[in-house]
């Protein structure tokens, strides 16, 4: 192994932990190599807006390469991690690619969790990336053409019936933007769908929405929502699904055509190493400075890491991911500097709150004792969302599109547009795709 | 069949010439079904702008719905046809939907043309549709990070060359749009890629580029190209390819993962029907009314009807399709009014010119005498490009997206972002996906 001159930091995933984590250490006396499978920073938060064709994937979405153009020490690679070899040191990628680090940031995020129900995977539509949110899009809309084709009302009706699995904030935006997108669209642009067919069913496990909420704004969402012609049922399950009918853990069998998934969501950790001890949600158990549980110079932060918090671990949100990324990227600055971990503080999470927007008009915060709901919480929310998104042009974009379609009462992106598949990007992004073939010789 | 009150008028397809005609036909006394396999209409000049990280495809599509939800008489249908029963008078989806027709306008566009070479259908990407485009922006920018991992320059090099195959108006635009791209985005955001590694090669097998233009015009073009760094082969043919290298009629082997196809296309005709006469490039033999020949109440208008020009047909361009597309709606009009064949005037084509960019501040434009090139030739093509549009957000969103790139000298849409799969979708567009299985009765 060469000896390098100044510390080698990867960070798998860009997603809000290991993006802060980058940033934090952009400039600093290390060297940092950011590894993603994507090639641009996804804000999640907006993602249920680009599945309701409000906003284009461009808007909420950033290139690393250009966000980190000025550094000198930060490096972009797009990888998919597939394996970690904690003796050596060294990251393997799925095009064999090894890369050596002294200091490992895991920060990969999850991914949809379906409890081991294959029909589940099979048959929903999760909404955790881009492509996913496309497909969701393409899907709802093509759902609509469908549903306009047939004659009988029935069969309309199970073409215009969505349901929403999971009732935290994704499931619960994602309903509210739906049911607006449908009464903007059915009957005007669908002549032959009268609005009253449409169904969105929200089910949620346990016996409430937003169980990271206060119980009051967890009833609030559930009032507007049910104002809204959105079916809540709480207490429910989804049991089965095909692409025909989901039945639910109360015997009820629903004829429709759509299941979004957002019940559930897994640590997704690309160590493939059975040394680590993970919870129940298969996060990572770290120490208290963020450290993975039994090898060295490792960290985990944001969705694989289970921090312990209250009688049950840190949720899996954007703002406990930042904290811990910058947290740790102060902590490997001082470990580099040769400070001994007992001068170190220990990672201390400050919950500055937390928000979700059911619709046009109306959204949740709460931030300490304060408590927000209606119109006041959707501007507070819309003005936090601006603030977070990185980059100029998509403040512009978003705020633009969110004035044209609030004036308007539209909702721009409706088109059904897929990408041709492409071997390279497929393999590219999920290792999945045809290879490319080996490089020929030049003939004559 | 039954009796319908008013004459029912069917347009296969809505690009130019078929939107056109509905357009025109939008408030008139006959009823209009337009049917097409995508849910909006494509603005194909600025696709090459999609394939580029230009704009979004939000930005140059529009929704057939959206456009006529105000109009009484005409409704929409995305369908695929497969088929038109002539001695009926009907079309078969592929959906198995039969459609009656009184009036059958065939607007069925064109696709790409590989000349009975199955290698080049499969290793080069075309520029056709809203999935190629985003496949192809895709694919450069896949190519770029897989670059970018290589050690060697040899390998760099390979990824950097991109075939671009025929020099007419698109092989022009895109060479000239990848050229910036590529400019802009190696050295800065990818440190790993020096600039000078990349190739842009241009080949066309005819002796001069853009051939529907004035041979001054095509000079400058190839003028401009070579000074922006692309190599220009004229004379030349692609003769083979596969995704490693590409073999030219000259004999010369290059080693290259990308080849676009702007070489040729074939008009897409969905009668599946052998009576039909058609000319070497497939579209159908009309007769001076536009009406196909051999066959009673069918209209051929664009890129599928053979119309004599000269010495030879009408180009597959917009301006003759819409021009005939609003030719066959009056045509249409007359004869439902029960005016004689003999008081219907032939349709004639008004040659407006033609125009074409070439990149920043260089484009070149011909209406009749006048030759505009360089930046006043530029602004004109923007201008018109802006006039066409469709929609008052698209034109401030495209305007927008231009002002924005060409003072920050960016091009924002840099992500590699594939659409999941959804086989409804896929089933909807193509009639290639899995058919949705049959409805199941709700169980107990």
């Amino acid at each position: 192994m060469s000896v390098a001159r100044r510390p080698q930091v990867v960070i798998v995933g860009g997603g809000f932990g290991g993006l802060a984590c980058a940033r934090k250490l952009d400039g600093s006396s290390v060297d940092v190599l950011l590894v993603d499978g994507h090639n641009y920073h996804l804000f999640t938060p907006l993602l249920y807006q680009v599945a309701t064709a409000l906003l284009n994937p461009s808007d909420i979405v950033y290139p690393f390469r250009t966000i980190f153009r000025r550094s000198t020490n930060v490096r972009f690679r797009q990888a998919y991690v597939t394996r970690v070899d904690f003796d050596t040191g060294v990251v393997h990628t799925r095009d064999d690619e090894q890369i050596r680090y002294d200091h490992l940031v895991l920060a990969s995020g999850s991914t949809n969790n379906y409890y081991g129900n294959p029909e589940l995977s099979r048959f929903t539509i999760g909404m955790k990336t881009i492509p996913e949110a496309l497909r969701l899009r393409n899907h709802v809309l093509s759902c609509l053409e469908l549903a306009a084709r047939e004659t009988a009302l029935e069969d309309k009706r199970q073409w215009l019936t969505f349901i929403v699995a999971g009732g935290g904030p994704t499931g619960v935006e994602y309903s509210g933007a739906l049911a607006e997108l449908l009464k903007l669209v059915l009957g005007r642009d669908f002549p032959e769908l009268p609005p009253s067919l449409a169904r969105i069913i929200l089910v949620e496990g346990t016996d409430r929405l937003l169980g990271h909420f206060s119980p009051e704004l967890g009833a609030y969402a559930e009032q507007i929502l049910a104002r809204r012609g959105i079916e809540v049922r709480i207490s429910t399950l989804l049991q089965k699904s095909d692409d025909a009918s989901v039945t639910l853990s109360t015997g009820e069998v629903i004829r429709a055509r759509t299941v979004v998934w957002s019940a559930g969501v897994r640590a997704t950790e690309p160590t493939g190493n059975d040394r680590l001890t993970r919870s129940r949600s298969h996060r990572l158990e770290v120490d208290q400075y963020l450290r993975v549980k039994g090898v060295d110079g490792v960290y985990a932060i944001g969705d694989v890491a289970s921090v312990p918090h209250g009688d049950g671990e840190l949720p899996m949100l954007s703002a406990p991911a930042m904290q811990a990324g910058r947290y740790v990227a102060r902590a490997i600055l001082q470990r580099a500097r040769g400070r001994p971990t007992d001068e170190i503080r220990p990672f201390r999470y400050v919950d500055k709150g937390a928000m979700a927007t059911i619709g046009r008009n109306a959204a949740v915060a709460q931030a300490g004792p304060l408590r927000l709901s209606g119109f006041i919480g959707w501007l507070t929310w819309l003005v936090v969302h601006i603030y977070y998104l990185i980059g100029f042009r998509n403040r512009l974009a978003v705020l633009a599109s969110w004035a044209w379609d609030y004036i308007r009462k539209d909702r721009s992106i409706r088109i059904i547009a897929r990408s041709e598949a492409d071997p390279l990007t497929e393999e590219l992004e999920t290792g999945r795709g045809t290879p490319p073939r080996e490089t020929r010789t030049p003939g004559p």
